[in-house]
């Protein structure tokens, strides 16, 4: 057993969360107030007005995390129970880094209409919903739908949290390479969960051009009946560009004179020959977990200007972390109902913003232990407005 | 605005449970063991075996609490919303007395079916479930439906919790006045999710006799076509034994001649007068909460002998807070999988014998903050066993 495994393992025993009283309970008044016969008093004000839920219970305060392990970390569907380690380690995030309380609940659904049905009827305990590690494409009609039909925030964290790390990390980049962002040519390997929130907010800031592969090859007009519905739409509506495919259906072929490579798939898809072939200065970002498309020391070995990943051991790490703490306390402490594509574009210039006179290739994105971060986060998501 | 109704609403700004840590996370090595890229092997070894979950994560010390907001406390059906602030109470009272960590979770649901499945749904992320408020007889049915179809222990409190605790404090009742409990006439007022599980664990410890009303008058099998399936099959099963209504169809023609009266109901039913007609020493449970089926002064103008209520301002407070911890945590240490009716009567003796030779008319079941009782129920449920 290697040692990360051993020390995790050991770490992981009875859980890494546990429930905390927020009041003095030591004698027979306390018990009166907290609980029967004083407590019929908040339940009485709440039953005449449903908003006094945010005054008289935790709810303004308390988000689920919710899955239902059909896509956990990279190991794929290895289903709710399994999931929980996970979300307990998310929870822990959510309290360390904004004081959010949140509580993880793993979900058995036998299908989308089930897992939508049971985190529509458990929602009227939360203040919001953080939805995690649900499989694409099902985690954007569960995340559409839910976010539409219930009054509380909704957030497919897999989705728009990385995409606010990687555009605020790819806006320091092209910063830095002195590329503005509408002149970029991307080339993505993966267009899942990840992927296809990435393409659809730097499309927003400006980004004309997006080629992107999933396992089947790259993504293209000329392919569209394979395809699944969502990739379909996605091109129809241009989030994604179609690729006239010349030499070969693959990832070579995109990356080929393109500025910029984001990697949110599986390890080792690209080699360093495959970057020289990049523009000049290229921005690599490789962020498959805990693998990476290519390792970083081969990538040292290319023409690669920027690296990123997504590895605490490497410069330049892209993670979520820095994200979801301060967009749900702004969005909790704002008391707003959605959490909207703009909010989270700028929460991304917000993250950039806040080194954006220390970058270097090896500094595009702040550290996951700077303290600033989730505050300016925060205030973004505030000042942006509903 | 009255003392106790200002100083409850005040202490329940913000609720009154949060989240909290149970690891250190300072660093990027912590942040490694406790999240991405550690987290991977607890989610792998229970991938691989279910149970290991028990190990991994919090879940050997978790559960949730959960209501439908059908039934809260005297309140009625004031939703799920409302009903927060009980749950909340609930799980400080879980963590204060057992240190059992309690999820509240108000659920939303169109009918049984709709609440059944909900809670089967997300009982992945939990080592037990206490249902708590859930009107009757629905609840009769979800009870039973979750605790044939879960793999973990179902409780719904309001019907054992309850009846653990007012058998217990019948056993040392019927000991003062000298009555065996197979020689005892029980009245009964009140026969809902409480009425109906005292009067189920009372049988099986050898009562002979009990007679209940209910909204309706008094529960007979000359009515037994008017009433509810569920109380025709408690007549029939010789739970509720019926009753040959003389004189008129209500509670004072079954409480005259009875030596014990247990009320479950609502307030100001029975009188000093009808107490005067019970056998000799009467005992008296008045238990609808916070207004008794009798005042307590007035119970003390009858020739009543024992008097019990659900208030902490008077003698004899029968309060569940005796029972669920220690029964949960019992059950969550053992790791049984069922709680029994077996468990449930061991625990009330377990309760009424912590105090058996110190038993007064004001002192036949221990205070709430006695410490002695969450241990005391807990071991009799181990060694009850499965």
């Amino acid at each position: 057993m290697n040692d990360l495994k051993e020390k995790s393992l050991n770490l992981h025993i009875g859980g890494k969360i546990e429930i905390k009283s927020k009041v003095k309970l030591e004698d027979k008044n306390d018990l009166a107030l907290a609980y029967s016969p004083g407590v019929a008093y908040p339940c009485l004000e709440i039953a005449k007005d449903k908003e006094l839920a945010y005054k008289y219970t935790a709810k303004s305060n308390t988000i689920a995390v919710i899955t239902d392990g059909s896509a956990v970390l990279g190991l794929g569907n290895i289903g709710p129970d399994a999931a929980m380690p996970v979300m307990e380690g998310k929870c822990l995030l959510f309290k360390k880094f904004a004081n959010v309380d949140a509580v993880p609940i793993c979900i058995k659904a036998n299908d989308t209409e089930e897992l939508i049905n049971t985190i529509k009827n458990i929602a009227p305990s939360f203040g919001g919903i953080n939805l995690e590690d649900i499989a694409f494409p099902k985690c954007v009609e569960v995340e559409t739908r839910l976010a539409e039909e219930l009054d509380i925030p909704v957030f497919h964290d897999d989705q728009k949290g990385t995409a606010v790390v990687t555009v605020a990390a790819l806006i320091n980049a092209a910063r830095l390479v002195g590329k503005p962002l509408n002149t970029l040519t991307i080339a993505m390997s993966g267009f899942g969960s990840a992927g296809s929130s990435i393409a659809k907010i730097l499309k927003k800031i400006g980004v004309k051009t997006i080629y992107a592969t999933n396992r089947k090859g790259i993504i293209s007009k000329a392919k569209i009946n394979d395809y699944d519905k969502v990739l379909v739409d996605m091109i129809e509506k241009g989030i994604i560009d179609s690729f006239d495919i010349k030499d070969n259906d693959s990832l070579a072929e995109i990356v080929k004179g393109a500025d910029v490579f984001i990697g949110v798939s599986v390890a080792d898809v690209l080699t360093v020959e495959m970057i020289n072939t990049m523009n000049d200065k290229p921005i690599v970002f490789a962020l498959a977990n805990p693998n990476p498309e290519i390792k970083y020391e081969e990538a040292k070995k290319s023409k690669a200007y920027i690296i990123a990943t997504g590895r605490s051991d490497y410069p330049n790490q892209i993670n979520n972390v820095l994200a979801f703490p301060g967009i749900f306390r702004g969005i909790l402490d704002a008391r707003y109902k959605k959490i909207t594509d703009e909010m989270c574009i700028n929460a991304s210039y917000a993250i950039a913003n806040l080194i954006k006179d220390e970058i270097n290739p090896e500094y595009i994105i702040p550290s996951v232990f700077d303290d600033r971060v989730a505050l300016a986060v925060r205030k973004a998501i505030i000042e942006t407005g509903e």
